[in-house]
């Protein structure tokens, strides 16, 4: 049994990896919901939802996110109507959203409609949100442009605001509340091997690590846990996570983030780019791994998992 | 200056004719939303759409209802998922219901977000919901259907169990405690003439009449009131209005809706089939006019309007 702890596209490549060397119901993911954001009515995880289409063989390669094949008559006509579009949602993702929000409101809990979704698209490995609970990541801005708010939704920063603003801090809101999803403490006690996998470390991880009782796990299976840098040659492959990492106030590299992992990862894995920093990673107490780690086609997520898998 | 009560399909038949004799910006609808409901987290006003979508030009005349040129991907994969379908929702519809429900999670109250989107539809009448307070019309089955509950909301009775369950009463949740919308009232103290269109007099025309003040206001301008009968040859056009009639305790024709009407409507318009009943529809004190009022295509619903219009 392998559990992983997952952002979303990143996370959702190294998934499909795993699927292909070892039985997908082996795999149990425990993914981020603090990006999660209620728009127009609709309860809209991303994360879930690119972990969930990558493993069902869905997902839309050419934008990252969403679903392939997808149109957009929906977010015309809204747009046409003046709504607000900045947050893309096609028509087949929609009708993702629209089962959710409807199965919420009728008293289903987000890991039972997760569940829910992930076997309509014939998905077989485990998902599970980090906790049935709202958690919602806070983006404090450095200098708020004119007309923001001091303190912004993740998606905000993320989608609206492009993440082309300086970010003074972070927080989990109601990641104190928050129970670990069920599952999501067994999942990480009794795997095999944890897997985390390279996605941003301060909003994909972080809120994972904020509810309640997962780092403590964590800590509980460090020499079973691996972690793969998701930065490389000290940048991010995809998103702000170089930046945020920087403006948080680490190093913007693997070691800045092997420093955050170290207390609950016993074994950290770079890229070749990264060798170089292998010994002052080593030097934490993790032992490090070095390979190719950029996902950019099929065969290296396989090759990934495999390089992540033997390290197990 | 004209005002109409309305219901949802025939109501916005009635209003293009008017709106084609008469300068569309002196009309005012004041729409049911009895009728609304909230499903996959829309905000969903079946009535409000059907007239604006009308009045639009955008109505889909093969369904009866929603967007003439609608496609339903979002539909298809919902049924794919394994959700709720029974009430169908087109892509270009859902963009609708989107919309609203952002504005309205965003403070707008329902009356805004209406004028909103007529006006992005380029509908120069004034659309009014009756309320900005929920009301919403619950139905008592004579017999309920295995599985279903004593009392259900109006769109399971009517969409999902397809009308076709004995009513043995209705009720108008949220009435008493509603407020006609900023400007019903008024609409009707002033206008020129109240046309009440011929919708089911029950459960459209009912939950109108059941907002606090709106009776009274008509009573008021009873000599300028003139409705339309929804029943012609003891039949509905559309829907189970005759049924309902029936199960309510009034008779299915146009004399049994004469005389829900009688107390706030001076003139009756019935069908030329209905030509016998006008003595018995006099005797209740109203004036009685026999017209054409099947409006089969567009010439019948300008020819109804001018009719109306003639009355007053």
């Amino acid at each position: 049994m392998l559990t992983a702890l997952a952002g979303g596209v990143g996370a959702a490549k190294l998934l499909v990896g795993l699927a292909a060397v070892v039985d997908p119901a082996e795999i149990t993911a425990v993914i981020n919901t603090g990006d999660d954001l209620v728009l127009h009515g609709l309860y809209i995880c991303p994360d879930i939802d690119s972990v969930t289409y990558a493993l069902a063989g869905v997902n839309n390669r050419a934008t990252g996110w969403g679903v392939e094949g997808e149109t957009w008559t929906v977010a015309d006509q809204l747009r046409a109507l003046g709504g607000v579009t900045w947050f893309q949602l096609g028509d087949r993702d929609l009708a993702t959203h629209l089962y959710r929000t409807q199965r919420l409101a009728e008293g289903a809990t987000l890991s039972e409609v997760t569940a829910e979704l992930a076997a309509a698209r014939g998905v077989r490995s485990r998902l599970l949100p980090m906790s049935d609970h709202p958690v919602r990541t806070r983006v404090t801005l450095a200098e708020p442009p004119p007309g923001e708010p001091p303190e912004v939704g993740f998606q905000d920063y993320f989608v609206r605001l492009g993440h082309q603003v300086a970010v003074a801090g972070l927080r989990f809101d109601g990641a104190e509340r928050a129970a670990p999803a069920p599952g999501v403490l067994e999942s990480i006690e009794r795997a095999a091997l944890v897997v985390c996998c390279p996605s941003n470390p301060v909003v994909s991880i972080g809120p994972i690590l904020a509810v309640p009782g997962v780092a403590d796990a964590l800590v509980g299976r460090r020499d079973r846990v691996v972690a793969v840098s998701p930065i490389v040659a000290g940048a991010a492959l995809r998103g702000p996570a170089d930046r945020l990492l920087t403006e948080l106030g680490h190093e913007s590299s693997a070691l800045g983030v092997a420093r955050l992992y170290a207390p609950w990862a016993g074994t950290f894995v770079v890229d070749e780019a990264d060798r170089d920093l292998a010994p002052a990673i080593e030097a934490l107490g993790m032992r490090c791994v070095v390979t190719e780690t950029v996902m950019s086609d099929p065969a290296r997520q396989t090759a990934l998992a495999k390089a992540v898998l033997d390290v197990g």
